[in-house]
């Protein structure tokens, strides 16, 4: 076996074509074995196998530095830089984080998560290599599905004009996480059915040198084509034709359902997960969607590159036909879109992930909430028990979206409420409006009672008591319950409990009678403390002699947390909050 | 006259060519009488008046829909659509207002005032229209400057997907507001030297259709390449080389500095404001920057085309040379790379307006302070009492950058306090450091007490009293001390004075100390309350007995306003405050 040899970069230098070959093999089982058990990035870092063997071959990471876009197709890289044994030893595969991580090794140079960096970090570490008069090549390596992303863009047009060494590896897999979309797919298209020749060529057209590598799965024509490119003295793009998933089968023939695979069986491809049974609040979505297709034709659902977030599988992207747009990885544009869409009369609905959501803040406030144009966004996930890499926290949405003037962000506490939210968003014509799809499964609960969501800032009082009310906001519905249940049993408080529906206003008349006979009031919300909901409830009763206690999560960044760890931590559980109370009380 | 029988784009069709370039020359001595006694955005409308009739005498607004990036070339629009008065007559200049305005007029679409956004907005009335079943004409109108920010791209890319009618008018003047920067550039001017002819073409290679004007403001030629692509089925890009400034001999040969004016004399060019006195912030810092970068190679200033702002005028760059950068309209690529010339090693330091730096809150987060990155940021202008128009809003960089973990931002009360900031912001090598710049002429004035600013969220008490604290944040330190001052006047009431410092953080010891002898906290902010300093404060100090009173903007889009009545409508006036105070007491 070459990998377990494998301590350093320069161990890869000194294997033959052959044996670089039968490395890459290795690594494919290696990673096979992994991710069958384990789950992770499928498609990605089988498809880069061969380049990354060949970029440590030619270059001297870490003196070199080599920067992955996502970072989601770094395991091989992970692999040939002294952490192998996270993909060899199965008690070790939590040892590394699945993207890239300065913590973990020096060959790391930043944490990354979100697409459509790359080229503009390692732009900045070229920029600084030539104020601090070094000579190291930089190297960004980059997807095509990642290409959409407007920062990537804006990097490859600031490159363009470094002057100097960088090089940017154009990782072309013909897919982002699903098919590709944009008129830039075209061109990368021509590209590789001219071998690299035809006279317009994107990146050419952006000012960067050009060189095409029609086998982007073979080491030996990798390895001249880094080597010719190595030490350059301008920005060059070395754009490789590779396989996504390549090297399994149910990987190269299911490209977008093998992108991320949960733990499966090798032999069968199978999911070993047994399905959860009852839907997700993207099926969910998704079939409510589409029935209301069927009836209005203004209707349109809208993806920045993750279809299956919304539900939208294949079949029903298919069955929706033109009332469903991939736009690609570019948030910023499906909410300038979906603004434009509601002006002209229609009907938009943008799915999108509450991480991927802080990616478009300025048009949300510019073009679609100054605008006051009627579109409705989707934010799933937001959430402490959602993703929990750092780089994906789904945690900040409150605060960066319900403090944006005109905007309606509606919190369900779940299914019933969700959907009646839903309903009325489409039906309304007077807001941008916002809904927090509540985060787990679609069991029924929550708070059922629906109402006139165009009343702004109504809140429910679910039940009606005294001297302490708990505002159990979204997802934290059931523990709010769960407190005001406790209340009774220990201290005989009669608690008042209130779904406050909305995270963008204070309902001032509900709060200020309240005053009348309560004492304490809880807010509870999933999501950062800083900025958020309960912050209003506190500013509001400042003057007051009401107490208030704000509960939810504090602000940091934290990376593959325990949830019930993060939980207890800021004191979120039942106990601690009902111990907090009974000691003001 | 003819522009005085303009009262619709109708009347613009019944003019003869002859007669179109005698309007075009009386529409630019409109703008010039009015911009000369007004101010405005000059070299953008001198040099699109041509297209602009030529739109309007091809295409059949509002029916057809155009749409104006950034929208401050849209004066000539506006005084063909009814709205000449205010460009004709000096008494109704100000009804309207600097930018495209559906509450103006049919005639406009979106209120717009950022870079970039043309193409998605237009994207999405196109996607609209083709959902609705219309066959209007939707035509964008975008500068060369705004086609480096990251959002055009992705609407580009995207309506070459579209396959329906779309125009993109490119409007290329080889000017951003200072001189283009990026490989993009490059392209244009090849394709202008081949009147449109290389074949490596930008636009093409995105997939998008191409047509070329090289007499961009020759009003025939205009109407003949417009009328080529009026009602096209299929998107394309119609690009006009247009003259900045065009028909003014000052603003013609300083394109820079005549992209907007300050009143002025006509014979001369002279700006008829008289000099403040005293230097304004930018200066400030570009003098320290240069200082400092004569002595530390390291230091790099960056601006995203707004060089002036952080003044950077063309001679300070020149002597900057390398440590000077601008990247074009592209705030997003900005502080990624500060992220990434800060983990070389280097000290960047990124200026940029308030409302502009919302274009940037995913990069903040991810790429800048996931990553701890030292890199320096300059927020200027926050404040209420800079830019009012309501696309350029300066009220919300603390709600957006202050609840980001890991970050620094700070908000130094004057001159002297800013520039001790500025130097720790600069020798300290842990934390990403923002500083919202004083708002305001550079006089003396503030809390002048230096700190070594690495201890973090130790407030300032600069006086300490009892009763009441006044927590007076940045630029309404000078309210605080106004407000303490007539305290003791009225009540007889020593108040302790603080100043925060940090937005980012609570005092907590400090905090804790107050309630030893004091009753009522009172916190100014110069920026929206909601997800801002103060609700800080509140929270912490809900489950208490200490009153807390927050006084910032309530959260709201406001446009053209006055201060003072900003002021009052929020409470934020000396008088208010006490009498709140005296209220709780």
């Amino acid at each position: 076996m070459y990998i377990e040899q494998i301590q350093t970069p320069a161990d890869v230098k000194r294997l033959s074509p052959v044996e670089l070959t039968a490395l890459s093999g290795e690594i494919r089982t290696a990673l096979l074995n992994k991710l069958s058990a384990h789950g992770g990035h499928f498609g990605p870092n089988f498809g880069m196998v061969e380049a990354t063997v060949a970029l440590h071959f030619v270059f001297d990471s870490p003196h070199d530095k080599i920067v992955f876009d996502v970072s989601h197709q770094s395991y091989v890289h992970k692999m040939l830089t002294g952490r192998k044994d996270a993909f060899l030893r199965p008690e070790a595969y939590d040892d590394v984080s699945g993207y890239s991580e300065p913590g973990e090794s020096e060959h790391d140079f930043f944490v990354i998560g979100h697409t459509s960096t790359s080229v503009s970090l390692a732009g900045g570490l070229a920029k600084g290599r030539d104020l601090m008069g070094g000579r190291e090549n930089i190297i960004a390596v980059i997807g095509d599905g990642s290409l959409g992303g407007g920062e990537a863009f804006e990097g490859l047009d600031y490159v363009a004009e470094l002057g100097t060494n960088m090089i940017i590896v154009v990782n072309d897999n013909q897919m982002s996480i699903a098919e590709n979309h944009g008129g830039l797919y075209r061109n990368l298209q021509e590209l590789r059915e001219s071998d690299g020749q035809c006279p317009c060529n994107f990146f050419k057209a952006m000012g960067l040198d050009y060189r095409y590598v029609k086998e982007g799965n073979n080491v030996e024509a990798l390895i001249e084509a880094f080597a010719a490119v190595k030490d350059t003295r301008h920005p060059v793009v070395v754009h490789i034709n590779t396989q996504k998933g390549k090297g399994y089968l149910p990987a190269e023939q299911h490209k977008e359902q093998w992108h991320y695979c949960a733990p499966f069986d090798v032999q069968t491809g199978m999911s070993a997960a047994a399905s959860g049974g009852g839907k997700d609040y993207g099926t969910l979505t998704a079939e409510y969607l589409l029935d209301k297709m069927r009836e209005d034709d203004r209707l349109v659902a809208i993806t920045a590159g993750t279809p299956a977030l919304i539900g939208f599988t294949p079949e029903r992207r298919a069955k929706a036909g033109r009332q469903f747009v991939d736009v690609g990885i570019a948030e910023e544009h499906a909410v300038a879109m979906a603004s434009g869409i509601a002006a002209a009369g229609a009907k938009p609905v943008f799915g999108v992930y509450s991480t991927f959501v802080q990616r478009a803040y300025d048009q949300l406030s510019q073009d679609l909430c100054i605008n006051r144009n009627p579109a409705v966004l989707l934010v799933f996930g937001g959430s402490l028990s959602t993703m929990n890499d750092v780089t994906h926290l789904c945690l900040f949405d409150i605060p960066l979206i319900s403090n944006i003037p005109n905007m309606v962000y509606l919190a369900p506490t779940g299914k019933d409420e969700y959907l009646a939210m839903l309903e009325w968003s489409l039906r309304q014509n007077e807001h941008p409006v916002a809904i927090r799809v509540p985060a787990g499964g679609t069991w029924d609960g929550g708070d059922t009672e629906k109402a006139d969501y165009g009343r702004l800032n109504v809140y429910h009082t679910v039940r009606a008591g005294s001297e302490v009310a708990v505002l159990a906001l979204g997802n934290l519905f059931a523990l709010g319950e769960a407190v005001a249940d406790r209340l009774k049993e220990c201290c005989g408080v009669e608690a008042t409990l209130i779904n406050p529906r909305y995270t963008t206003g204070v309902d001032e008349a509900l709060m200020r009678s309240l005053q009348e006979n309560h004492r304490v009031v809880v807010t509870l919300e999933d999501g950062v403390l800083d900025g958020g909901f309960g912050e209003k409830i506190a500013r509001f009763y400042g003057p007051t002699d009401m107490k208030v206690m704000n509960y939810g999560v504090r602000k940091e960044f934290i990376d593959r947390y325990d949830v019930q760890e993060v939980l207890r931590a800021n004191r979120l559980t039942e106990e601690q909050i009902v111990a907090d109370v009974e000691n003001l009380l």
